[in-house]
């Protein structure tokens, strides 16, 4: 697995599942796993440690409220982390975004926006430090890059 | 010790402080350690993890920014945990407020005010908690309490 | 009665009913009561300041918007105080969380997330304060955690 | 006495101290109290409770942070209560602005600005409340807000 | 008419009615009015400067967004202002509730909560201060107060 | 084409198209286009450049979230650019807002409220901006002004 | 004179001169004025009411908190107004630019930025309205942007 | 050159001089460029353009207030982007931190904390991403993470 996508809670999945597709458009294989910082932290010690010798390059952590997950991560592991703070129940994510975001020096997470495209946006951005070393990725995400351009270009009337 | 007071760092303390300063008024043992989430996280987990069978029976936990400290505590152990929010250089607290409030259901934390009050009355919270089975130390607090009211009453005149 | 729920307004127990069910579940005994910071400050004075006195250990309190119900109960006694703020109709919580949480020195108010969530932890963060001295009760909330982090490992996969 | 000024900490003055120079310009007399709703509430209780019999026509409350005395006062009086929110340390004031202000349905605070703006406003209204019966004071005010207006007029240059 | 009860357009009228209804409750007459402070600014001057020579007592304004109107029609009248914020689509009132009650010194609006609540105790606080010289009004006003306390009582389960 | 309504996404079109409508009421030439600033940079380099040689007199640009699009118009034009901020998914366009308002000295838009109202209030006040030099189109705008009023003082009772 | 640069208090100068000092770079004459739309609220409707017919093109109007100035100064003439939302003591001017922006359908402000950078952006586009139709002007502005670019462009380290 | 930073102005370095500080100590060689998206937008676009081009991996952009340095550079180029919100004047960087965190599906900048934290920590994750085919790099940042924890571990007394 190249991309480990975890995420606090099955109630992620929707927003999550956004990094997923991002990932499959471009080729990349990841896995995806419920990894909850508060109700499992030994399994998020473990699974954030053991991530690098497992052969995973990238994390995308999702989580809502107190949005401790992509911290954690961050903290047992010198993988880059990237963090999508969800939509959550009262505070429409700004809770998650700050508690995602304002890191600490010495420990980064790469914030993401709220909801479904942060998390689209997560796998775009994985792809983009996998494409570094790999020409045909980088092609594959240029060309992503490209039909974007022209999709819009060929849509210019917004009444229609 | 009874109380554990950790902070995700040293320039913690002078927020913390007053929550020690609580304690010893209740004449109630504490420690105090330098513990970050981020930084220490084995430690972290060792910590909460083992705080019960030392003896620790209330964990205040202050941290600043994605104030991640009093919320993972709270994962490795099933004692109380109270977070105190310390005022961070940019927003002034609102995001460590929100990172140690909104936790999810499952795993608790008992949230103070922003910063010095705050940790004070982590303090006084704890006390308060422990008092509930020692009347010795229940009778201090309420002396503390009707020191604290009159000490108000006998200075009525906010102009003086 | 060993926990005392209040809450400002019926409006406010689908929130708070989520306290119930996490003591009921630890086998706990508890009150439900409406009590109206506002509306009914004199029950609120005779409620909390007779609370210790009928045995009452611990006293979780919800509200919503100007919330002053959690800071006033614990102003009239010396036993623990939970706050719940309740999701508002304009503010969605924000204002209930900051007027439950930041209190002045000398008076504190343990508060947990906004809504249901919130609710929920109190319950669970009364049986941590009172699991502090009875075994057995420990020893459920210890299972409780233990169940709650075998849900999440036996559910790994959130797109199931 | 016919306004009482009231605040829950002597800190407040140097705000407050604007709504007692405010009565001062119009002749209204006043008294000052700190009232702390927190560590004082049977004051507050009984202060509230008999202001009417005593004379006082509106009562005007000043205090910071998860600022409950405005709110209290009101609970325990039908005299028009007027709220000042003092500024916070951490936040600004927004949250004892939103304390203050958010009431629910059936006690009411009439809520002025944050800081000494709002405490002279808070003076000023007092003053006009009770104006509606008294020419002389309605008048009195009349010539303070033409006084105002005029000096405003006098000065038309903002860069001399 | 002794109440004008102003605001900034049709669309406010639900939220606005609440105050109507509470003075009605306390046989208070009063006058509902369409005035935009920015469509019709004129009619707004015209209102408010001749309302106190029309025999209005105390006027309530409603307003949403960049509310204007309660704030304006304090700088043509010396009587007393009392400020409702309507909430707004976009930020759910706050801005209604700032623009509202960040009034400069010297000129003074009574702000109450945001939408309905706010209406009600909008007309509840204009009959407190109407209440000061009525005596057979206040009376009511107590009785309103006392039955308030009584329904809460009777009701004391919130689960039933 | 007098006027350029560009929007970041074919999704604004509901909020932009009030711009739209406000300059059609006024008989104002203008065109709709879907211009992103992040998926078509180059398109906008251009249509902001050009803009002026084509005749464009003002441009109105609508965009949410990360809203870049009018503030990077307004890079390459010194047109003058109007930016509506729409309402975005989570933060209800309070970020929308602060993207587009909080422009660095020398690069300037004049920015409208969020939404539909900031959408028709671009409309208008680019034809307040033609107006200064279009007597014809003046009095078109005085008219539209007028009626606004009359509509106002032709239904005063809101409970209509 | 061309351009009104009115503002509510003599303490907004040191923030709204950046708008007069831009006007003066281009050679745009313009007056300045204080005129308070709470304390002087007949000055401000005829100031206002007579812009247009005094030769003013444009209003540029700053206030702090609720700054009502800009919104009822589109209200009492068809000229564009500019708001200039200068930072307030307690909310830094989130109080001013949410009152100055958020206005309805029907009247219409350009709002720029909090503070200095704002007020030096209302000079530079009053000066782009005005530019539209005066060549000469418009290469004043062209030139201005120009070096703008080329002192950046000069000075690329930032580290010297 | 592996990294370009850049910002938007000259004022931006004391804060952006940490992410440098961090590569340093990493040993990856980088430039530093004032770039601005509003006052230079064509140089931006080449300079994003041609980045990869030039042999640049990562850029680091760093901009306060209407932020749109950072996502204008995502526009421009397929490298991995990553955004540090610099402290605002008035909004102490919350405008910052989500006008760059709140791009749009397709675009996607990774964002880090408000201020010297944020940039420092931009440095650490540039080398993360570096470090992904690195070992060399990867071995410094696992040495670095190690003395960061034993710097911790090495001084827990908070009070000392």
């Amino acid at each position: 697995m190249t991309v480990g996508i975890i995420m606090g809670s099955k109630s992620d999945w929707p927003t999550m599942q956004h990094a997923a597709e991002m990932l499959e458009r471009f080729g990349i294989d990841y896995e995806t796993r419920v990894v909850s910082a508060h109700r499992t932290p030994q399994l998020l010690a473990e699974y954030a440690s053991q991530a690098a010798s497992r052969g995973i390059k990238v994390i995308i952590a999702g989580a809502g409220g107190a949005a401790h997950l992509p911290g954690m991560a961050a903290a047992f592991t010198s993988l880059p982390v990237l963090g999508v703070p969800v939509k959550s129940k009262a505070l429409n994510g700004i809770d998650s975004l700050l508690s995602i975001c304002q890191m600490p020096k010495g420990v980064a997470v790469g914030t993401l926006a709220i909801g479904e495209a942060g998390a689209a946006n997560a796998g775009l951005l994985a792809a983009q430090i996998l494409g570094c070393q790999q020409p045909e990725l980088q092609a594959k995400i240029d060309e992503f890059r490209t039909q974007q351009t022209e999709t819009v270009l060929a849509n210019p009337d917004p009444a229609e």
